[in-house]
């Protein structure tokens, strides 16, 4: 019988990881002007969106299929699919993200790649596109042979939470509130007291981090695995 | 035998703390003008420092001393206080760190924890303080039952994990190359090349991040945990 602690933290990593997306669409939209595809700050704002989305919540409801209860009766391929499937949306999703950062930068001709949180989220995208790729080889082509899948398993397993960690780090590391305001000039006009933008945006980043602390307690906790024989990893 | 790849993977991590504390020290004492303790900005610079030593570098090291292969032959009652002897002096350069930042923002008069980075920091603080007491209590005190030390332990384990994730997101989200400029200034001036502080800065930035994964590995290797037999957990 599925455990209703494990039952309850999907339902908590599912609610995160909505208001996630609520939080970070809301941010873009009505704080910082809305969305385009231009080159403007507007195709900028699409940027945290995307990321979230994909790289994030997409990526962690991917990543807890297996760990679904109600999928324990069921085919194990069926929901390989399921987690390639929607890993692979992901992926797009998080492309898609740095297409719309890479064109804002080239519109007001400034560098790619400047900050800690461009390389770590860079990092984060290649490492995934990887991961992806030799998962799909590894785990879903009938011609991988037996030996491959089960020395892959941990490493693939490693790889995914290595990737959670680098996405948390990237989003949070983004997460600067004024965006165009030196610190000295953010302490000179709102030294008594934050305003509502940054609360806002610092509760985002709260989210994230519960999110991606959720979505990595369900991942760590081995009473939680699907049930499989020793010796039982197959083609099927 | 233990695994040579285990141990090739702790001098791995050894290596990386060792140049997270000397980057950001050179970071501090070259590029932000050295140390004092007076309230100004010299006395912010400590607050890097003693982050990156306690609540990351030290706090890593203490949390894979189980994991060291030389211990298993050895009385685990040795390691355990070693671990929490550790543990502690993590926590009190984490403390002083604090100390250090927030003395600096009430010399310049601005507020406190207003940044996602403060809210993650002193949250991963919190929650270190809180493990280690319960920690002390239920692993090391002779009064505590065994029911309650092998029910504490897979949670201990896996709050160790998410303070380890919360303060790597913590330093990279502090890691912001210029700290006194806005980003449009920065842009203005450097838009062709990163100074070499900022290279330097997100340098230690990677560092952090895989000395955080390096760790984190060896914490989440099943095959790599001291051997104990079923039931074996003891006052010993």
């Amino acid at each position: 019988m599925p455990s209703v602690c494990l039952c309850l933290t999907h339902v908590l990593g599912l609610c995160l990881g909505l208001l996630c997306l609520l939080f970070v669409t809301l941010w873009s939209a009505h704080w910082r002007g809305g969305f385009s595809w231009d080159g403007s700050a507007l195709q900028f704002n699409w940027h945290p969106v995307l990321m979230v989305s994909g790289l994030l919540v997409l990526y962690g409801y991917a990543a807890v299929v297996y760990r679904l209860p109600f999928t324990w009766s069921q085919k194990k391929r069926v929901w390989k699919l399921v987690h390639a499937g929607l890993m692979f949306l992901a992926l797009v999703l998080s492309v898609l993200g740095l297409c719309a950062v890479f064109d804002f930068h080239r519109f007001i001709h400034v560098p790619h790649l400047y900050s800690i949180h461009s390389w770590v989220g860079i990092s984060a995208v290649v490492l995934f596109a990887v991961q992806w790729a030799l998962g799909l080889a590894g785990f879903l082509l009938p011609c991988s042979p037996l030996w491959i899948r089960s020395s892959l398993k941990p490493v693939h397993s490693w790889i995914g939470k290595a990737i959670l960690i680098l996405s948390v780090t990237a989003c949070i590391s983004a997460l600067k509130y004024p965006t165009h305001y030196s610190t000295m000039t953010f302490f000179i006009f709102f030294k008594d007291s934050l305003p509502a933008e940054a609360k806002f945006v610092n509760s985002l980043g709260l989210l994230i981090v519960a999110f991606g602390l959720v979505t990595f307690g369900i991942l760590s906790n081995e009473k939680w695995q699907r049930f499989e024989l020793p010796g039982s990893i197959t083609h099927k």
